[in-house]
């Protein structure tokens, strides 16, 4: 076997998050550690922040978290209710469901919008349920990470304002990689984190919050301290954090976004947009189905389902030990069926070709039959077409 | 001025924390990201659940927290409490205060023993105070940073338990420069972070928990989701987390809990008492008075007092923007009275005779009388003395 000449293995990091780093950006968390209540660090922070508005396209406030995107997003449930106050989650994946288990432990009276796993939310059924329910709030997941669609955020945005909800984004793995228009498609609070398209290691976590989240903040009584909104804006404020800040990652954001913002998000979502495309073509092009709708704007991991004969389970260790390469499995059930490929932040054409390639080469040893090469091909000249509408 | 003539400067991180980290432990932050459901990471945070279980000194769970001391500490009381729970909170400066904070934000029912900032607990009052308030639980901090006093945790530890109460212990900076015997002096609860005598950057914080901590969690009713110690301990024992921790703090922390421990707890003990009986010495001997009593426990950090005609927040910064040292100021009331000087962690006594000569200069410059010399030569021969008792 010629894989087994490989002494020193190199791996490939195709997870939706954490994903690859870029080295730059590694360097920068080697540097020596600096006081989070000196001048160096607040001139960093401020930095970071200018930045991140520049991300989430807004004139608001955007804070900063050490914590994962499950605490940005608690952050959101504890600053914005009552208990007993009552929301819409809208969900279809692991993540929907995590925001709901997430409220319900908050004591907020939960109404689901619910569709099977691997469906789009139509915003016309968030309306609907929000006359329905009365709800004052409603969740919606952007990326649903375990399926890979991307839902209509801005269609969506428009029907929760037309029925007078305050709407929350989860756009963990979506921010930096398809367009999220905090301002102008007036999100009242949207969540991300460090680790996916902004390109940075896991440890930081970020809330943009709008003029209408800070007032439903004043009068939320639930209970918060290391995730209070106003204390930590306060500090911000200053440049520094109410306690002790992840300032080495703090330390690698920044250069992470410099590298971001300086090459353009518009270029990023153009990127993105083509790796998306690339891969489900890649995929269809071996025979394989994509476990969600084939659509332009899920352009951040891609969720494929394996021929019947094939434990997704099986293919996914097989890329991980044989070829260093760690693609996802399949949550819960899927676990077998379906393997997802991230294709977000510090990423090309070629880690795409390398995926497939690997991909076809394990299906064909496992007796599938597919035309050698045709993956490859195929991804890069979708990876140059024109987007279809 | 010779000064002038360094064109570049050199820094000294002389805070009580963040503290300087090792440079191994710095480059093991700018390793590739690696995915934190895969065997790798596996492998990486048991070794450093198991070093960190031998730095608590417990055969019970440590939790990982990606959050700062202060989330790690809201977990404890996320975890143990219902609402209008009775606790004793001992409180001799800025954390006692802090958890105080906290504690009402979640709605217990709190009482305070109270010292004036840079007194030392007494064990026998928190016993008297348990009984006179039926409190439940304790909470104590075991290094107050803000004044510098340790407090005799072992001795607490046993009046709270005599009480019936449990006991919360924030040894955020304590935890690996002074004895913190968590099995031995059966403390309920320990918290503690990265970025302290831990010799690695801020990010990760730590909660060791005891079966009665377990036994209390199951009974308590406050929200928790992100902290949730039961869920946490579900995944850790599978080697990762319930949401994407800081990975690359993770590796670091796992490089500098392996040389803590290959050196040796008990010689990082009596490093850090020698560290600080040369701090207090050396000070004393440039004729500046201790905010605090004058302990051999307290070898974290020194709280001194400036010379009447000096203004602390001054000579803080003149260390800072001349010599490119970083001490921490007074908080409060005593920002104009109050210089801290940090000797944990990575931390040895030249820097120590770093620190006080740099600051016999600038006190000489001000006006000050003082043999010159002195500071330094006092804390050298006070470094190798033996322990007074």
């Amino acid at each position: 076997m010629i894989y087994a000449l490989a002494m020193l293995q190199k791996t490939y990091l195709m997870s939706p998050g954490p994903t690859t780093v870029p080295a730059e950006v590694l360097a920068a968390g080697a540097r020596q550690v600096i006081h989070h209540r000196g001048s160096e660090f607040r001139e960093l922070m401020g930095r970071c922040l200018e930045r991140l508005r520049d991300v989430f396209r807004t004139e608001g406030d955007v804070l900063v978290f050490t914590a994962s995107g499950t605490g940005a997003f608690e952050s959101a449930v504890a600053n914005l209710f009552s208990p007993g106050d009552r929301v819409l989650a809208v969900t279809a994946g692991e993540f929907g469901d995590r925001w709901i288990a997430m409220a319900k432990a908050y004591g907020l009276d939960v109404h689901e919008l619910r569709y099977a796993w691997g469906e789009t939310p139509r915003p016309s059924d968030v309306a609907e349920r929000l006359r329905e329910t009365g709800a004052g709030t409603a969740f919606v997941v952007h990326s649903e990470t375990s399926t890979g669609v991307v839902c209509d955020l801005e269609a969506i945005a428009v029907e929760a304002r037309s029925a007078g909800a305050l709407l929350v984004v989860d756009a963990v793995s979506s921010l930096g990689a398809v367009p999220v228009e905090t301002d102008a498609w007036g999100l009242d609070v949207v969540v991300s984190g460090s680790q996916k398209a902004l390109m940075t290691p896991p440890g930081l976590s970020f809330a943009a919050v709008s003029q209408a989240g800070w007032q439903r903040a004043a009068e939320a009584s639930l209970p918060r301290f290391y995730f209070d909104w106003a204390k930590l804006r306060k500090a911000l404020e200053h440049g520094s954090t109410p306690s002790t800040p992840a300032v080495s990652v703090v330390a690698q954001l920044d250069v992470a976004l410099g590298l971001l913002l300086d090459a353009g998000l518009e270029a990023a979502f153009a990127r993105h947009a083509a790796l998306g495309r690339a891969c489900r073509e890649g995929a269809k092009a071996m025979g394989l189905s994509l476990f969600s709708p084939d659509e332009e704007r899920s352009a951040v991991v891609t969720a494929i389902r394996v021929p019947e004969s094939v434990d997704a389970r099986e293919l996914v260790r097989s890329l991980r030990d044989r070829f260093g390469i760690t693609v996802a499995g399949g949550h819960g059930e899927l676990a077998s069926r379906v393997f997802r490929v991230g294709h977000i932040g510090h990423y090309d054409i070629f880690d795409i070709t390398t995926t497939l390639a690997a991909v076809e080469e394990l299906l064909v040893e496992a007796g599938a039959e597919i035309e050698r090469g045709v993956a490859v091909a195929r991804a890069l000249e979708a990876y140059d077409q024109p987007a279809r509408v």
